[in-house]
Formats: structure tokens, sequence, C-alpha cells
């Protein structure tokens, strides 16, 4: 029988990785909210840098939440998580909740450190994957644009309570069923090195450039990059280092000159220009958690943190997930901002 | 004779200031730039706490620039100078070159600390007088909006080179020309403790609002004034005592607590969400040149600093003074921005 997945979020990289999956032989259940009525009507076209233009690409199966995918469709070989990890607005752990179960084995094709905790402590018996991809691609409206390869790394989290070997091979496992000649998708057991590399990015550049809202070219012209992006790496670089990983050193020019000749617009940056929830927390904050657990001082990085954090406060109440009374209210009156959802 | 006065900025302070000056008899010149217009046809009407309503009320005379004025109206006993003070686009000392001469006191009715040393700097021979306000004046079309009393202090910033007494004579000589039984303007020699009161608040919470695009109300109940405007705080109050101002140690909470009851926006929140440049050199740059003569580690307030550096840059290109080239350069290129004015 084909391995049956279930995929949470059909935007720039789901919608790459269900056509991937698809492609190889999977059955693919979607699960899709803002894009769904575009997948039961006429799919998407896909102009893919790996796979060149699809059209009307649908997943095998679609639903708008994973539970009647579940009722239907399940149980499921595999769930695999590729929407925006957003822990204060709607934790990935609880979208999949009525989806789990310890045989399925869950792929964090997402960025960020530590974005295992929050799994292994909602579902103690799981086998969590990592997925690290340098894709660039983006969904406008009804067309994939994919401009830079899907180069992905699997792996497996290690949770401790079961056995190894169990979530190595289901590691491998989806790295095959992943795998094509077009994406070359590897298997690299070391999920932490390939994740801290990316953070070196991610937590100075990408945060740093939401904040002062300019791309990267402008950030680095107008001496952000020497003056916030260079510490607040430097913090990174240590945490990393106490966490047990030895980047390079050359890491941090690398990626402060990767989007050399481009005024890029990193991802946390073009969320907010679009009013959307930013990735801060996986982002930056488990990486300050680790950071307070090994007792790295981090005072450029924990002020980005917390900037991102009034932020994104900010585009909650935009977006009416919160509601603030008409008067602002006293230290006297105790009060406790309610969330809608 | 009456004493003659040349007043750069006709905004919200600027306009009670002509108004209360010309009301106690002196000879008001004003230099006006975007309510030249106005000024020139019907005048501002004015809404004042202190004063009533008045309508079109007009300065004895009004032009375009200092030279102008100069040329038609100088030389002058006082210059006062309440326009936004951003050394980074236009030094404040650098529009009064023509008007300027040794006998003519120069009133800063401007916050931040430290913005005495530019102008020392242009000018060694000169009598510059400190006025601080905790006034709330706004300048709606052509309607000045006067909510919160002109409450004003005088004093001298001592220039070491000239007689200190002559300076001490000329700042109470101002003050009484100010003075009137609406505003009770003070004459205060502590002018390094005003501008450090004040500082507490400017430098530590109107940064982070506008950083965050938050008002204080909401900067609170979203956890900033806690995890950022706080720690800022204590490093202003460090600098102040380093630069030999004794602050009541609860000034802080004082100041955290001004604005209860209120989603009030500070100064450099409207000036963001107007597009507008920010005074955050004077509010925060010179304290943190202060701190690093005095060696007082500023890790927050660095920070909030070089981001505003860049929101400023931000805001100089949204506004044509600075042109980038279509394609970001390299480093190899040696790239230096050029500024239109």
């Amino acid at each position: 029988m084909a391995p049956s997945v279930l995929l949470i979020g059909v935007g720039g990289v789901g919608s790459i990785a269900a056509y991937t999956l698809q492609s190889n032989g999977a059955v693919v259940t979607a699960v899709a909210r803002s894009s769904y009525d575009v997948l039961k009507k006429d799919g998407f076209t896909i102009e893919s840098c790996d796979y060149g233009k699809v059209e009307n690409f649908v997943p095998s199966h679609v639903y708008k939440t994973a539970e009647e995918a579940m009722k239907e469709q399940g149980p499921f070989n595999f769930i695999v998580i590729t929407t925006k990890n957003i822990p204060d607005v709607y934790p990935v752990e609880k979208m999949i909740e009525s989806a789990y179960n310890k045989d399925t084995a869950i792929v964090l094709l997402e960025n960020g450190v530590g974005i295992e905790r929050s799994m292994f402590k909602a579902y103690p018996d799981a086998t969590v994957i990592s997925g690290v991809t340098m894709i660039s691609s983006t969904l406008y409206d009804t067309t994939i644009k994919h401009v830079g390869p899907d180069n992905v790394s699997f792996g497996a989290f290690i949770n401790p309570s079961i056995p190894k070997e169990n979530q190595i091979l289901k590691a491998k496992e989806f790295q095959k069923l992943y795998y094509n000649e077009f994406n070359k998708a590897k298997y690299d057991e070391n999920v932490k090195f390939i994740r801290w590399r990316k953070l070196i990015y991610n937590g100075a550049i990408n945060t740093t450039c939401a904040i002062t809202n300019v791309d990267v070219g402008r950030l680095e012209m107008f001496g952000g990059m020497d003056k916030i992006v260079r510490p607040a790496m430097k913090e990174i670089f240590a945490i990393s280092k106490a966490d047990g990983v030895n980047l390079p050193e050359d890491i941090m020019e690398n990626m402060i000159r990767s989007d050399d000749g481009e005024y890029y617009p990193p991802s946390m940056l073009v969320d907010i220009r679009k009013g959307q929830y930013t990735e801060y927390k996986i982002i930056l904050g488990t990486a300050l958690e680790i950071a307070k657990e090994k007792g790295i001082p981090t005072p450029v990085c924990s002020i980005l943190c917390d900037l991102l954090e009034v932020i994104q406060m900010r585009t909650m109440e935009a977006r009416n997930r919160i509601e603030l009374p008409e008067k602002r209210p006293l230290p006297a009156d105790n009060y406790k901002i309610e969330y809608k959802y």
C-alpha cells in the first residue's frame, strides 16, 4: 500500500512538499485553510525551478481540518507540518491532536531550534523528524513561484523515551520517500547543527529586518548589519556552542553575505509587511530559552525578542484576536488580556 | 524698545511660545516652513487651556528663512528654537547661521540632553538658554490644540568660555519676558536635572513606542514596559548619575505611571506614524555619548538607538533625502550613501 501523508499548511513550502511526495508515490491528504477553495476548484499552478511548470496541481485529498482528514483518510504514516509555526497563536501540537497516534511519525518541515520540545511535551511517545530546507518558494494567489531549489535535509529529533533505532529508521524512511533526482533530499543526523546554522541568519538578520521594516540590503547600508546583526549573531553562535554544536566561525560572515547583490526581504519582514504574525518565538524565543538554561548572556537578542513580542501583540489586536478596553486600565484593575481563539 | 525675538519653528510648542512672548510685549519674528502660507493668510486658531480661544493669531513678522528674517528685522535679542531637533537631517546651529551674533542669546526650547554641545561647537562665544516645557500642544491643520499647561523652566547652559554672570542674567531676562500669570514660567538653574528627568521618560518610553508602533498603554499591556522600558530607564538613570545629576529613585515609577488611564501616543510614535523623522539623536544619541564618556554600560538603550537610526534612514529614503542604487552594492563597491540636502 502507498505510504500515506497528512500535510498541514499548503503554502510555498507545503505545496512543493505535497507535489514531491505525491509524485514519488505517496497519498497526500492536505489540510488547507486560506488555500482550501483554490485547491478544491482548479488547484495550483506551480512554476518550479526543480519540476518545471505544473498546472492544476491538487493533493490526493483536501480538507479544512485535521479532524475531518483523520476521520475520512486516517491513520497516516506521516504527519508533515509545513504551516507557519506560531506557538503564541496556534500551537502546532494542538493542530494535529485528532490525527496523532504513536505510530504516526511527525515531520517538522520548519525553521527554528527547540521546536521539538513542545511536541515531546504534548506527545511523550512521539517520533519527530526534523526537516530543514533552503528552498525559496512563495504562493501568490493561485500560483507557486518556486525559484530556489528544495535543498532539504531530514533527520530524527531523538526522543529519549523511546528506542533510538526506530526513530532513525523512520527518518530515513521519510527521506527516501521525499528524495528524487531533482531535490536530492538528504538524510543528516546532525539535526541540531543544521538548525543552528540556519538560526544564525534567521535569529539575527530576519528579526532585525522585521523590527526596522527594511530589507537585508538596506539594513546593511543603513548601518544595522554592523551595529545590531553582528553582535546578535555572536550571541546566537555562543548559544549554539553551549548547546553542543560546533559551527565554523566563518558561518557568520557567510550568512551576512548570503544575499549579496539583492535587496532581499526575509520571511519575517514579509510577514510584518502583510500584517501577519511572525515566527519570532521559534526563531528566537526558544533559542533564548536554551541560552537561559546554559547561562549564556544575550543582551541584544533578548531585546530584539521582546520588541517582536510587543509587535506580535499589536498584530493580534489588528487581527481581532484580542480586544482592548476603551479606557486604558490602571494597574489596580489587574486587567488580563483575553484571547478570542 | 520692545525686546525682539526670532522664533524658529511654529508648531504646537512654537505657536504657544510666539503667542506668549508677543502678548507679553515682545516683537516676534517667526520663521515658518510648513505653516508659512497659513500664517500669511488667516493665521492660527489657538484653543488653549492657558489662554482660551484666540482667533487669527499671527506673529509680528513671518518669513520662510532665518536669512530673510535677519535681513529685514535683525539683529535680535533672542533666537528661540522650537523646531524639531534632528541633527542628522538639519542641524539647528546651521539653521540660525545667518541670524547669529554673540549678543543674541539662543534659547533651546527642546527635548534632550547635551543639545547645547553642537551649539557651543558652532558658536564658541554663545549664550545658550535651556527651555524645558511639559506642555501638551499640537498643531492640526490651522488650529493649535493646547491641552496641557505650558509648565516651562528656563536656565542657562553654562558656557565656560564666557563670563557666567552674563549668561545667568540673560536666562533670567528671558524667563521674565516669557512669564505671565497663566504659564508661571520658572527660572531654574538646575538645567541638567530638569533635562535628565524628562529623558527618563523620553529615552525609554518614547523610543520603545516608536520602534514597536504602539502607544504607552498598549506597550504596558503587551509586556514591553516591564521587559524593555524598565531596564532602559535604569540605564538612563545611571547615566544621569554619572553626569552629576541626582534624580530621585522613584522618578522611574512616576514616569511609567504618568500617562495612566490614557492610551497616549508619545511624540516619536506620532512622528513615525506620520512618516516623519524622529528626534532619536537628541533624545537618546547624545545621552549615549555621555554614557560612553563616563563608562556606563547601556546594552538596552544602545540597541534601541541603533534600531531608531536604521528607521531614520528608512524615513530619509521615503522622503527622498537619499536614493539607493537599483542593484544592491557589493562590499567591494565601497558605496557611500549621498544626501540630497
